[in-house]
């Protein structure tokens, strides 16, 4: 499944770029005048291969959640078992990235890729168990690379479902208490910063705690001797299955299908970002069909989105996950896309346009 | 109408705010982690006198349209017929206020408060027009102080019809070639900056032009004596007729109206931005029930804001005025309101606090 999602990545065609660009100059406002949104229209045209792309709704959230064993080294002040009751809180409707989704008319699909207890089942919850969460990182290896790649095709199992469904558009969204940290890990194996650069408070820690969490980062590439992960997929799934987290791979993997579809993938704050740069190690065409929905707070989300090449459309110093920053970046999304549609061209409506 | 929408306007409730504030930290977040959309949902609270407050949804964008006689100075590339233009593309459905507002679900009314030509009827347009286009404010007033206050009154009686339709959100939007002239030298008059400092490129200008553009600017502060126009409201109505346009009267008046009866007000870009300057020059408590839509590129706009003690939530560059930063935010402004609805506390959830 994995590999044939590979062989079905295509990158941005250039012909359709460049056609693309041609109609946005070509629409009634001044050259450039919807900025960044410009940007984005063109972009999406060029993943889809055809110009103007189809408007991507709706959208699709699924939430990846999963505990890390790094959190018994004392990484973050929340108890572990606030995971699981995050996941009953999205699955009975009163967590943020629900008021957001409704919001945006987006449906929500909570997967369990490795939460450390046994869920009842649910009607919005997917099932895809690799482990009753990771091991610790900064001890040895958080998964071994079969567990990494079954959490992947976890991945490329829901994105299939969701567009076969007939989402337009996936949002991604994870939940795991500690996955900062495995995050941070990632984000200095794939862009080679320093631990001390891409580490963040989390969702909010003392400088005590936050020392502590630099040293652990320091502690996982060292020990797992981390390398250069982008060399090779080889090497990419090998650094992933060492210092991520099962919805590290399960994101990245949602991430590949959407790519293989031809579905844009709208990603979230700094998980998403890590698991962006594992795709980009995978097949870095994958990046061509991800937007950035938003920047978090954290340090480590703006040198992967760098890394990536991709600007963030919104930020608003959010720092909660789940997919809330992606949630919010939907419209826009759209309606930069709904601009190629439905705008006149100054031909057709009449409007003289200005002297160059 | 004017007087008595002045004496309606009541500022935030500091109650409310704090008790919005409260709940916001009740809920199932870490706290602060929604960053900038906390604080706008607890400012409608106390705008709206209620936590949590309405969402505000419907919106209605409202177009106000003019034309300026500076036109004739040359500061702008595209001839003065592209406002009838525009106004007959957004009443046709083709712009890109109408593609974004198709998506957010926003009506769209085109206001003529001053186009420089008769217009058809039609059913989305309503017409006030004050005048054919105001004088060259670099050679005196560009309205007597009565067309101003007649503009004013027409945004207030726009403003109270979309109430009285339904609308819960007040879009703020404009068309007319030339505008940023004017509003540079109603933001420059209002913040005390130097024209240097709050003249841009609007939607597009060369050096020579740009230079030009500032020592008009400088001309029409000079030429019509504007000193200190926040010193009374009768200061800030003589600034606004010396070198405002008819639209940034009106959006001033449909400002004062949304606050009068506690209806959010988006504000779109720099036009305004410096028609809020002159409604917070009126009555400082109408910018409580205000949020800033987006920045656009154009510098007045950063410092109209910065006055205004504003922080926008769209930051992409966009430059193209109509109301189209304003429509972007509103999904985001009614998601921020949404949480304090719909989002479990950490009681009611069985979550685990974070250990204070």
């Amino acid at each position: 499944m994995f590999a044939e999602t590979l062989a079905a990545i295509h990158p941005a065609d250039p012909g359709v770029l460049a056609e693309a660009r041609a109609h946005q100059d070509r629409l009634t406002k001044p050259r450039g005048s919807l900025g960044v949104l410009e940007e984005v229209a063109v972009r999406l045209a060029g993943a889809a291969g055809v110009s103007p792309p189809p408007v991507p709704e709706p959208a699709a959230l699924a939430i990846f959640a999963a505990d890390h064993g790094v959190h018994a080294r004392g990484v973050s002040p929340w108890p572990q078992e606030v995971t699981v009751q995050m996941v009953a809180n999205f699955l009975a409707g009163g967590a943020v990235a629900n008021a957001f989704a409704a919001q945006v008319g987006a449906s929500v699909t909570v997967v369990d890729v490795g939460v450390a207890a046994d869920l009842p089942d649910a009607p919005d919850l997917v099932k895809h168990k690799i482990a009753y969460g990771t091991a610790d990182l900064s001890q040895g290896p958080a998964m071994t690379v079969d567990q990494a790649v079954r959490a992947l095709e976890a991945g490329i199992s829901v994105a299939r479902d969701l567009v076969a469904e007939g989402a337009r558009c996936l949002v991604t969204g994870d939940m795991g208490i500690a996955n900062t940290t495995a995050s941070a890990a990632l984000v200095a194996a794939f862009t080679g910063r320093d631990p001390a650069e891409v580490t963040g408070r989390g969702t909010g820690i003392d400088d005590g705690t936050y020392e502590h969490k630099v040293g652990i980062v320091r502690a996982a590439l060292r020990t797992n001797e981390v390398r250069d992960p982008s060399a090779s997929p080889s090497e990419a799934l090998r650094a992933l299955a060492a210092v991520g987290g099962f919805e590290h791979a399960a994101i990245a993997g949602f991430i590949l299908y959407g790519a293989a579809v031809r579905v844009p993938v709208i990603l979230d704050g700094v998980i998403a970002g890590a698991a962006a740069l594992v795709a980009a190690a995978l097949d870095p065409a994958a990046i061509d069909h991800c937007v950035a929905g938003h920047r978090s707070a954290e340090p480590g989300h703006a040198a992967a989105l760098a890394h990536l090449g991709l600007r963030p459309l919104v930020d608003l110093e959010l720092r909660l996950g789940e997919g809330t920053g992606g949630l919010l970046a939907h419209p826009m999304v759209c309606a930069a896309v709904r601009v190629m549609h439905d705008v006149a061209t100054f031909d057709s409506a009449g409007v003289t346009e200005k002297p160059v």
